[in-house]
C-alpha cells in the first residue's frame, strides 16, 4: 500500500487497516486526512483485500472535522470541505469490501458519522459517541443524516439536541454499533466479526453491500424494484451458480472469484 | 377451504391457518409452493376469516428459495420467480386480514423475508434467523428489503454481510419479531396475539393494515397526506360512528361489518 | 404569555410550559383545545424561551380527539379538525425551541402522536401509550404517521392492530420516548433533559432542529443534500464562528443570539 502522512494503512492477510493517525489533534479530519483516507479507500477498493478495519491511533477514535482547517473558509471552501468528507461516507458505504469501525475512546461529529458510515462497529466498552454541534454555535447536520438512519428517530434527537456522550453500551442498544466489548478484548472482536463477515463469495458481496445502500430509505415498492432486477442478474453469476450446485450436491463451495 | 399439494389450509373458527407442509424439503419455497400460498391468501381474501396463522410443518419454518427450482433458470426465469415471491409479501401486506407469523425452527432467506413480510410474528425460543446468502455466492437482496425495515440498519449489515444466524431473543429486541416465547408456549402464544389483533371492526382494521405499508417508508409529510384522507373518508363508515357513538354512550360498540 | 380557555401557559425561568388542562375530558384534542395549543406554539415561537415542556392536568396526558367533537362533521368538517391536528404537530417539530413531552398516566390516539411528534419525551414508570383505533370503529391512520417514525415495524404493527397499551418501559426500549422514571421523579427528570438541550446557540439548534425533521424519512443522498448546504450556510454564521474560535482558544463560547 502507499505511504501516507496523517493515516497508516497495511495488508495484513485478506484485511486491510487504516488507521488515522494525528493522535495530537485526537484524530480530527482535517482536509488533509480526509483525502488521504479517500485515497486509501480507493486503493483497496481495487486491490484483492476482503475486508478493512478502520481504527485510530492515541486517546480517541476521532474528533470530527478540525476547526482550525474551518473557521477560515467562506461557503465554497466549507463546501468542498464538506462534500469531501460526504464523499468519504459514499466512498466507504460502496466499497466492495466490508468494513468495520474498531472504536475506542470517543467518535464525536464527524467522527461519530464515519462509525454511522462503516458497515459494521464494534466499540470498547469504555467509548463514547456524541454529536457535540447541538450544544454549540455549529449544528451537527451532516453526522446527522447516517446517525439518524442507525438508531430510532427519538434517540437521535436526544444525542443532536443534547451534544452529550452515549456510551458503548447504550450506543449497541440503540443500533449504532454492533457489539460492546471490554476493551482488551476489542482487536479480536473487530477481528472476529470481520471474519465472518467476509465468507463467500467477494463479487457477490460487493454487488450486495451496493444494493442494500441503493434499496434502504425508500418505499418499500421501490425497494423490491432495485433488489429484484439485481437478484436476477446475480443468479447468472458463476458464484451464484456454484453456491447453488455445491449446496445441492452437499459439497464446499469453490469461489471463481 | 381449496386443498393444495405443498401447503395445508383450514379454517378454526375466525382464524385461518395456513401450514407450509413440505417438511422433506425444510419447506424450500418452490414456484408451486409460492403460487398455492398465494392461492391461498388471495381466498382467505375474499373469506370472513378475522386472522392468519402462516407457520411451517417439520424441522424448520422455512429455508428459503429452493435452489432445485432456481439453478437452471435463465433470467426470465428468474424473474418470473421473483416476482412471485415478491407479490406473495405483498399479498400478504394488504391482505385485509391480520397475519401472524409462528417461527420455530428455523426462519433463512426468503423464509426470513416471510416473518418480515408478515404483519406480527411470534417465535419460539429455540428459533433462529439467517440471511445466509451473504456467506455464499447469491446475496440475499429481494429478503433484506423487508427486513431492513423491521431492524435497525447496523444490524440488517450484520445479517446480510455475515449470512450467521441470529436467535430469537435476539430477533425480538431487533424488532424482527414482536415475541420469543418458550417453545411449549408458542401456539398458545400466537392465538393470544391474533386474538388481541382481530377485535374491533374488520372494515376498519383492513383499511388501517393497507394504509400502514402505503405510508411507511415516505417523508412524514407524504405519509400525513395519505393518512388524512384515509382517515377523513373512513370518519364516515357505518363502524366509525358506531365506535365512536358507542364510546360517548359508554355502551360496547356492535361493529356492523 | 396570553391566557387561554383550555390550556395553562406559563413562562418559567428560559422555559415555557404548556399544560393541557381539559381534565374532567381527560384533556381531549378538541378543535377548541387544537387550536389553542398551536395559538401557544406560535407566540412561544416569537419568545425568547429556550424550550417548552408539553404535559396535561388530570389523570392522563391526553385521551387523543374528542369523539363529541367529530361524530357530528362531515368529511370537509373531519379534515378540517385533521389539518389542524397535523398542522399542530409540524408546528410542534419546526419550532425553533426544543419541546419535551412530560407524559403521566396515559397517551393514546392523537395523544400519543403528540408525544411522538415532540422532540423528545420522558415517562413516568406508570404512563401507557396505546393507538386504540385498532380494535375499535376508527383506525388510528394519522397517530401512526410519527409513531411509526420512533419505534420498528413489528412493534408498530402490534401497537396499531391491537390497541392495546404499552407500558412505560417497554415504550423506552421501543424508542417512543427518550426516558422513563420513577413517577415521583419525572418533573426533575423533564427539566434535566430539557436543560442539557436547550445548551449552546439557540439559532443554531433552531436551524439543527429544522434541518433534522426536513432530512429524516429521505433517500440518505437526498438527506446528504439538504444537511450539507445548511451546514455551508451557518458556517458563516456568528455562533459557529464563535463556538469554533472559542474551541480553539480553550475558552468558553459567548453566543451572539
Amino acid at each position: 500500500m502507499s505511504d501516507y502522512q496523517h493515516i497508516l494503512v497495511r495488508r495484513d492477510g485478506d484485511v486491510a487497516r487504516v488507521t488515522m493517525n494525528r493522535p495530537e489533534r485526537r484524530n480530527a479530519l482535517s482536509a488533509e486526512l480526509l483525502t488521504e483516507l479517500r485515497a486509501a479507500f480507493e486503493e483497496i477498493s481495487a486491490s484483492d483485500a476482503s475486508g478493512v478495519v478502520l481504527a485510530g491511533n492515541g486517546p480517541v477514535f476521532s474528533a470530527g472535522h478540525d476547526f482550525a482547517d474551518v473557521v477560515g473558509r467562506d461557503v465554497d471552501g466549507v463546501r468542498e470541505l464538506l462534500k469531501l468528507c460526504t464523499d468519504l461516507m459514499h466512498t466507504i458505504q460502496y466499497l466492495p469490501q466490508v468494513v468495520v469501525a474498531r472504536v475506542h475512546g470517543l467518535a464525536t461529529a464527524a467522527g461519530c458519522q464515519l462509525v454511522a458510515s462503516c458497515d459494521l462497529a464494534v466499540a470498547a466498552e469504555s467509548a463514547g459517541f456524541a454529536l457535540p454541534g447541538g450544544k454549540g454555535g455549529w449544528f451537527c447536520h451532516t453526522p446527522a443524516v447516517p446517525v439518524a438512519r442507525a438508531i430510532g428517530r427519538k434517540r437521535l434527537m436526544e444525542m443532536a439536541l443534547t451534544g452529550d456522550v452515549v456510551d458503548a453500551t447504550t450506543a449497541a442498544e440503540w443500533g449504532l454499533v454492533n457489539h460492546v466489548v471490554a476493551d482488551d478484548e476489542l482487536d479480536e472482536a473487530v477481528d472476529a466479526l470481520l471474519a465472518r463477515a467476509t465468507r463467500g463469495s467477494r463479487d457477490s458481496k460487493a454487488m450486495g453491500k451496493a444494493t442494500l445502500y441503493a434499496q434502504l430509505d425508500r418505499p418499500e415498492k421501490d425497494a423490491y424494484d432495485i433488489a429484484v432486477e439485481v437478484m436476477v442478474a446475480t443468479s447468472q453469476t458463476p458464484a451464484a451458480k456454484e453456491g447453488m450446485t455445491a449446496f445441492l450436491e452437499k459439497r464446499p463451495p469453490v469461489w471463481p472469484d
